[in-house]
């Protein structure tokens, strides 16, 4: 995995159906625009017939407009999905949380040591009590309460700011309210939940009660998009920790936040550094 | 984790409500008898009021007669749950296998690098491809096919030469047939068998299928007490690797086995060492 | 592994050489008195011949004090080393910070979480950066810089410090001075420190530029008790990560990161509720 | 990582300092060849300037014998190091043995489970003990007792039977002899030995005693290419697995047995199909 990049790089994403000479094409252009290349990674799904890639390139001297205005053209031709991503432009990005802090705090603290290249304009929640958190880390807090059976009111307060700061992705940081699929809909492979369970094992409420009573010895936490299904969308990454007969279910709990701020973390970075593809449910992280 | 131990030693298993003096009373007993404790683990668990406890000690000059006598009658006083297994006395293994070696191999392996101490009085087979591993480790070879229609008078023949050898314990080591209820109410807490995914995530059939599909960043195996319901009794032991989307569904399959090895030669282990006990469809592991 | 508990406790901490009759005697004891055990766990190194135990029992009701009278004289007797500790009174603890602030402020979180059962009354550096996450947390916060050649002086402030607020623990989050061996002595297996590499490998300064020269595909931090030698004490808590050839340096210390934030809160958090036994430069670790 | 691949496909590995169009030109070369690509990998080590490339694409309809003459030529005028492997030219495999046998059979069931893509010639051990595992396996076997003092002469017989069977890897499992600089030098980078300890930590005899006696709370276990320095060479690959203090001597030599076992295997296989390169004594793994 690359660090925070120094110097300003351009990241290609690829993602179209393979074919012959898709990387002699791509590279061939980048070669004769002397594209200085900083990392490839490139990925055939050969039964789904899928070709996947990562591209990172130095920006110093490098003629992006003229580049882009050729790769367009070729890019029509060959039918290619792609996405161009310039680490100068910093995504931006907002957390919605609600009670729980552990997430939030993880987040905002690797925010601040530059470990996310990104922005985070504001933090929304539907409880006032991480306010001064937020404060802390300087960072604009937005109360919007979700009142009982009008969460359609919330959302639209919500909606507006998202769209007034030109959110790029939605982290739920531990965000106790299901979106509405219309929400969702907005914000298509650009929201980023975590759910405290070993997924597709424990979906739902109260997961850690569920692996308490079933006695399992690995409790686990997985990051995910957010999707029409609840606890169905792609994975991003997943991650375990041993308990015993001894642990309680108040320690599962506590063991499952250090889980689950590392797997939320973890998928927020990877999407903030474009190493992220999503196709067919799924995920293809380029480390 | 205790290895095997040099010398003969007895293993006192108590499971029963919890009340006050129950360690007090059971070591001031063994005490009373001189005896030499060399591992002694506890467990309540205060929500449900229970008590576990495995205790073991050196059998040199300790007169076990006596002490069971007096034991026997303490426990019934106190209305414990208890066993009491000497290391002299080995457990008596059966293994069930299908087509699938590695489970099998391994398990052999361990038994002839004295990892395990059992007895392997017989190996029953729906097939005969493991005959010649099974020769090569010098355990006799059963091979009772299972007619498509008919598994009860496979079960009748599996049973009988199970008695014959006085099994203690049945392992299914990928064995590919699901056990009648009638059979499993035979050996109640006496049967173990390893499924190929993280549970309660992937159950029944295909779960490296499943997982893939799903597109789970960790894939894991489960070692189990068998009971009734196909894939719910209690989970003795999980463990997971890491996947990416490099790999296709044979990746999955092959990283599976090593799990797969290592979860029921664990779960194996820990059942003859007397270190399992079963609550609530759980299990409790004295390490 | 027990959680902060509901309501008051103590902790029996024993550490003798092995004799038979230890656990009868002790149990015994309680017992007489009516006590609710909660947790007990005992381990007998056999070939050292010693013996170490860690009871945990609930308070009310409990004649603490008659007790503890009777158990001293039984104590003195038998020859045992012993440490009773009541939840009720919460541990002092110092931490001790330089530049960087992941490990610091991972145990402020916990510690206003409720996962620390202790107080902080203060932190002590040697620069000034930390001073608004002290704040935030509402931890006094004391600079004392470190004069090149003459670290007696900042040492000589941090104890007369650290004695008005009667502190039993000193925690290492990263602080980057070697302390005294004078300083060591004044706190024998109260000073918890952490170090960014699977000891003993990589000891002393730049352990990931050692780990990335040699490369190595899992890097490790370790928490430990400090003691005269550098980086040789009693080790409390190591953990893993995996890297690959795509990590550079800078990737390591990154990873790293998340690893020792983990380990030093463990041991923290272990020392904390009684859960260490020293011996034989090991720890015990009681969960 | 690719499964075996069912139809012929070529791998080919380059080495070389970065320069600007090597991804162009190479990828250009294998379309005007109409070469399907399966996997292609790279990495860039910006700070030594180094250029690493693994790809491997299917052989039906491919000219191999036209295209490897020109890339023979393109390679010479850029001073590319490369290796074309076809993984119809299987690797000659021989594994060196001493007593202990869990790397041996775990080595041999993968070898006929059709994990291993390579031919298994010989075994040589310095002992007699393997030789009916041997037998089972079907895999000749050589005994060549290493008289003390004279580690000359059984070198020289090793070589012999090595070179008649035009060996291309030597793998040592557990392997307990020390080979000198004129065997290594024989086979660069074609050693793979098994070290059972987490390196660069205790190196050198008996490691496990090194690691119980420092207290660590993980063991390892490390594969590594072979060099003239004892324990030093290119690392492959490393897991570690958790021990307590209630592990004696015994149970780190158990563990660590399960360890060793999967680390070697991986290596093996890894270097079978061409994902190794090996640069300052470091690998890259292509998976």
């Amino acid at each position: 995995m690359s660090s925070l990049p120094m110097s300003p790089t351009a990241i290609l994403l690829i993602d179209c159906p393979d074919q012959k000479g898709l990387v002699a094409t791509i590279s061939g252009l980048l070669y004769a625009h002397s594209a200085n290349i900083l990392h490839a990674d490139q990925h055939v799904d050969a039964k789904a017939g899928l070709f996947f890639m990562r591209l990172e390139w130095a920006l110093n001297d490098f003629r992006m407009e003229e580049f882009q205005r050729e790769f367009s053209s070729i890019a029509a031709s060959l039918k290619l999905r792609w996405r161009l991503q310039l680490s100068s432009s910093k995504p931006s990005v907002a957390i919605l949380v609600s009670h729980y802090p552990h997430c939030l705090a993880d987040l905002l603290h690797r925010y601040r040591a530059h470990e996310l290249a990104c922005t985070i304009p504001l933090i929304i929640s539907n409880h006032s009590d991480m306010e001064p958190l937020a404060r802390f880390y300087e960072v604009p807090f937005h109360h919007i309460p979700v009142i009982s059976g009008d969460k359609v009111a919330a959302e639209m307060a919500q909606l507006k700011l998202l769209e007034q700061h030109r959110v790029d992705l939605i982290v739920l940081a531990r965000y106790m309210q299901v979106l509405s699929s219309d929400f969702v809909a907005r914000y298509p492979g650009r929201i980023i939940n975590v759910h405290h369970s070993f997924l597709p094992a424990f979906t739902g409420a109260k997961p850690y009660h569920g692996a308490f009573a079933r006695g399992v010895k690995l409790i686990g936490a997985t990051s995910h998009y957010v999707t029409d299904i609840l606890d169905d969308g792609p994975i991003i990454e997943q991650d375990v920790t041993r308990i015993s007969h001894r642990d309680q279910l108040e320690n599962l709990i506590e063991k499952g936040r250090d889980l689950e701020r590392l797997v939320l973390a973890r998928a927020v970075r990877w999407h903030i550094e474009g190493r992220i593809l999503r196709y067919a449910n799924k995920t293809v992280i380029f480390d």
